[in-house]
């Protein structure tokens, strides 16, 4: 082994502890704040609504979005228990987005992680329901005085949430997925060009990627160099993760992946591995995971994990 | 006439001024805020999503909520610009939940305010990513500079609409109404009591009308005395505004209500009205707007535009 492998297999099992870490924290972050009793401003908590709120957000997922949240904002020495609480607001927003996706209008899917999805487990009134109520609720943690004691630094949080979630963001990529499916129009998939599938993907799944990363950075007061620099790094990030899910999709064994694969040529769906071809995205996959390891050059062995976090999701399995 | 019907005639005839003057000045900054130029943060504005989102927020309504957030506002002196971007914010909350509610899934219904719903002139996929995106988008605007240039104020302003719209709020109170109706037991509607249907319209409806009415005292950073004076307004408000909602459904005629009316009484429906009875139900009307009017005694004949504000929604017609 060389200096350089050794160290990153060292920062590749570091990887994996902390992303565990993350998720058994985040476990019982999730379950304080969804708790029965009503906070204040809080009339009561609905039992079947917050049952379903639970089923939706809580047991499942590799909190990948909240572990990139708690090793950004470490870079700064924040308090693990404030990027917890910003994770957590980031976690909701993607949940809630899962929980609505798979209604029957959209995406109609009955399975998630393995388990009947919030629509059949509830229904889909109190699925629809309970995605509105994370979506707020998220909102509702960034505003705590707990979250950080500098209104300001929570108000950088909500906006930059609220951008990275909605209409430019998230919603609209989730939109524009929709519309390349075909939706609205002859029934016919869009010819997506490459530029217009990367726009897409950067709403629908890189927004929000991109903003668990300069969250960190917002957490921790960092100067203008270090969020471009974090921003550089979240956005390689997001874009290698739909280049690997794409693969994932054109390549994997079901029972590997977890889930249905093939999934994207049956509904030719536009697609950078489409349009690459295999080896060209894997070739474009390096380059991104190079492009945010560089990103994080000035944080030096710090950012390690974070350099292991790219590697992983180029390579991840499932 | 004496002194004082002359002075309510006059406070009511201010009162109409001031609510179309807000219904206009919002409809201009609501197509302002919805304008088609993505804003920092976003990367693009599809044409659908936006289309379905002015939809549903453009062109209807009275505007009472942001009437009310600029007059509570008006009392402090704030700047009318900033009134009405918290005014927008609680709008755009407003008509997410009717796009929401009116969906298949929920109310199922078809028309609102003498148009197709959402979902019916768009789509369902549409109606609901619309919804989720005038609800991101609520936050977005809250947590603008120009909505206050101190963040704790904007941050107050945040968690208090969160803890309005959300799980212990509005959308909880969404669901106790689907559950009421018999949507998830066996069918049969439950046989509320008083205090449980109280709960249920403090948070369905309730919720945003206080938050609409301290929205203002937020924003006017005003003492505690002031804050507890427009609060206890608002819970009047809101109170007053189910009722007249229910009284309108029981006695009133579709064709000046314009809407069906008995709808109550066809489902069954727990209500104040078939508790208290119609004069009753008057009586408690009465009640809530005089105890409206008296929690405005500090502010003097500055306040009596509100206290016009909760004459009409007592006397409303439709």
């Amino acid at each position: 082994m060389t200096a350089e492998s050794e160290r990153n297999a060292a920062a590749d099992a570091l990887f994996r502890q902390r992303l565990d870490g993350v998720a058994a924290d985040m476990e019982n972050m999730l379950d304080r704040l969804l708790g029965p009793e009503p906070v204040e401003g809080e009339r009561a908590r609905p039992a079947r609504l917050l049952a379903a709120m639970r089923y939706a957000s809580l047991a499942g997922g590799k909190r990948f979005r909240p572990f990139l949240v708690v090793e950004t904002a470490g870079l700064f020495d924040c308090p693990r228990s404030q990027a917890l609480l910003v994770g957590s607001a980031v976690e909701f927003v993607h949940c809630y987005s899962l929980v609505h996706d798979d209604l029957p209008a959209m995406d109609n899917d009955d399975l998630r992680r393995g388990r009947p999805t919030a629509h059949k487990a509830y229904d889909e009134a109190s699925a629809i329901l309970a995605g509105d109520g994370l979506l707020t609720f998220a909102f509702d943690v960034l505003a705590r005085e707990e979250t950080h004691t500098d209104p300001a630094v929570r108000m950088e949080l909500v906006l930059a949430l609220a951008r990275a979630a909605g209409l430019g963001g998230m919603v609209g990529g989730q939109m524009l997925d929709l519309s390349a499916e075909g939706r609205f129009a002859n029934g016919e998939p869009e010819a997506l060009d490459q530029s217009e599938i990367e726009t897409l993907e950067a709403m629908k799944t890189g927004a929000l990627l991109r903003l668990a990363c300069s969250g960190g950075a917002i957490l921790g007061k960092a100067d203008r160099q270090a969020r471009l620099a974090l921003e550089r790094y979240g956005t390689a990030i997001g874009k290698a993760f739909q280049i690997a899910d794409d693969l994932l999709d054109a390549e994997g064994d079901p029972a590997m992946v977890g889930k249905a694969t093939h999934k994207d040529d049956a509904a030719h769906k536009a697609t950078l591995v489409r349009i690459l071809g295999a080896e060209g995205a894997r070739g474009k996959l390096a380059e991104l995971v190079a492009d945010a390891e560089n990103a994080l050059a000035s944080f030096g062995a710090k950012a390690d994990v974070l350099r292991a976090a790219a590697r992983f999701v180029a390579e991840r399995k499932r």
